[in-house]
């Protein structure tokens, strides 16, 4: 893999094929029939990772990952639903912020930013409040990587006859959600993440049904799925002009993901990715904030080197000038950074980023690399 | 001039240069100090097409142009506010829808397709109805290409003390609008048009004192132009992913307009562009739907040959095997098609497109070329 430099360690964007951004040297029309068969090859080939075809719709949306989010939850939840939004890290607040703006009724539920929400949490949420609606999960939670146990959740929450919306940015495509068997109102994820396409537009797998009933919640003219997917349904065609290059890049993506072997071979590289840096980084000395066992492979966070000449701004453009940029920490509570295990990098790059940390910390610690930690 | 076969000859997505799509052969962090650098650099440039840097705040936004024109509205119209739609095509039909589905009071004033709103009109209606708040309008409405007179009412609505939301998607770099001349509150365009980058992202010139009475206004946390101006400000960073690729290629587009001769130049090319399309469909006896005095020199549209067979999607397949990729008309009551005179093409292009017009006509309507129409 020769991706071009720097390399981005980042938890999207990421660093992508060249292939990939080859293919958005094409200008094309966004009525042409050739487009509109893009635009339908990309949502096949998304609802095929996801086994999802016979339940759910894909509904590709302009802009970020958050416009999705706040597209699903304003399409699938009806205006006097009440969602409860399951908290450990800033995209769970994320999504209380979204119901909070929305004016849709929510109640959140918080747990420590190493500690995953359990079904038996949801259990005895959902017993105590008759009134919720819907569940709003984040899958991976990009502030830390913890990983929350999604069939289990989904189990309790279809148990409780409640509906479900996850946030799957960091995690779809990498991890497996196999939708005949985790059922869910909406899941949601982007471009520029696992499927390693670049930034510019989201999608939402959203349950026929549910969908088929939304019509009139949403709050957005632009952000209404119930629109979205009805017109493109109608003409094949998107509802406002899309971000052609980046569903040209996001098609060729996906070609490349099913020719590197699919989602397994796609969660091994990146299983790979993690664990070298993780190894790597021990050998540094650098504690790992989480345990193994809830540890997603998808970003890793690093306590910062407890030392009164480790500057996290320092270290960066450092470690950049290196060839690889890293990712700054989002905990409060701790100093901390971040590593992206994500992107069109193997195990190999891996090493060699845990090799330009090492010079890194030496060169700004002086020769203290005899020490555990600079 | 040697773009990407097809040429687009659409309103957008359109024919863009090798060099604006190079731009996107490199991944960037969006977190990263450089790229921070490009979108501020992006805003500066944007404003000084505008003459608009001491009066307004450019905010760029992920997404098609219809994003932040709902953003727009969303934002700078007080939820108790209420706006006078002006309306003479589909794009002022979405502005109304928009304003609908935000639950913001307004009312409509609608003239025919080829007939421009006047100040007149805004200054009866605004004496009418002490309610209103806003005015919006179109510039260049999209679905003919005729043109409304932005400066005279604007200088109305001021006079009112009313606000101004002008949609200037279509013509934005190519028309001349200059903010210390023209009062408003908000003027949205996007990427992918007269600038000739890529579709992905659109941005608002946003009054200051306007924007900063804005907090707490908006329906939507994404489309929220206040919290995406401020964090901006703060950190240089948006404040959701950004569609960096996309942010990338009009930075480079930008250059290539300051190099080419700015605003005067892109206007000047565009009209040339126009001229030769007008005078060449003239030739061939086609007809255009709109007087010269309130075409803009952006889209023009044409009756469809009066003639049984013709049809477009024939017609338009043929031009297309040919190197040109049209546009459908947009009208209910007319048969038309549409030619667009922006992006990255000049005048010999036209003429070319017009060519293959006539080859085609000439095709389906055998040998008749000889008459005024096939």
């Amino acid at each position: 893999m020769t991706p071009a430099a720097p390399i981005l360690l980042t938890p999207g964007p990421l660093t992508t094929s060249n292939r990939t951004r080859q293919a958005m040297m094409v200008d094309w029309g966004s009525w042409d029939d050739r487009f509109n068969q893009l635009t339908a090859s990309v949502c096949t080939q998304l609802l095929a990772i996801l086994n999802g075809a016979d339940s759910h719709h894909c509904v590709p949306l302009q802009g970020s990952g958050t416009f999705a989010v706040e597209a699903a939850i304003g399409t699938l939840v009806p205006r006097n639903g009440k969602v409860l939004v399951l908290i450990n890290g800033a995209y769970g607040k994320r999504l209380a912020k979204i119901c909070e703006v929305l004016g849709r009724e929510f109640s959140t539920f918080e747990t420590a930013e190493d500690e995953p929400t359990t079904a038996a949490d949801v259990d005895r949420l959902l017993h105590a409040d008759s009134a919720i609606t819907h569940v709003a999960l984040i899958h991976c939670e990009t502030s830390t990587g913890i990983l929350n146990p999604l069939p289990q959740i989904a189990e309790v929450v279809k148990r409780h006859d409640k509906r479900l919306i996850v946030d799957a940015m960091s995690s779809f495509g990498a991890l497996p959600i196999d939708a005949s068997e985790v059922p869910f109102d909406a899941l949601i994820a982007a471009s520029g993440k696992c499927l390693e396409g670049v930034p510019g537009m989201g999608f939402v797998f959203a349950e026929k049904a549910a969908l088929a009933a939304s019509q009139g919640n949403c709050h957005s003219l632009a952000m209404d799925l119930f629109d979205q997917h009805s017109y493109m349904a109608k003409t094949g065609q998107w509802r406002f002009t899309p971000p052609t290059h980046v569903v040209a890049a996001l098609h060729e993506a996906l070609l490349q993901y099913a020719e590197e072997g699919g989602l397994h071979a796609r969660h091994q590289r990146y299983a790979n990715n993690c664990q070298a840096l993780l190894d790597g980084m021990a050998e540094l000395g650098l504690r790992s904030f989480l345990p193994a066992a809830i540890q997603a492979p998808i970003i890793a966070t690093f306590h910062a080197p407890d030392d009164p000449r480790y500057q996290f701004k320092t270290f960066y453009e450092r470690v950049k000038a290196k060839g690889f940029i890293l990712y700054p920490g989002k905990l409060t509570q701790v100093e901390t950074f971040r590593v992206g295990c994500i992107g069109h990098v193997d195990a190999d790059g891996m090493r060699a980023a845990v090799k330009a940390i090492a010079e890194v910390l030496h060169e700004m610690c002086r020769s203290e690399l005899a020490r555990e930690e600079c």
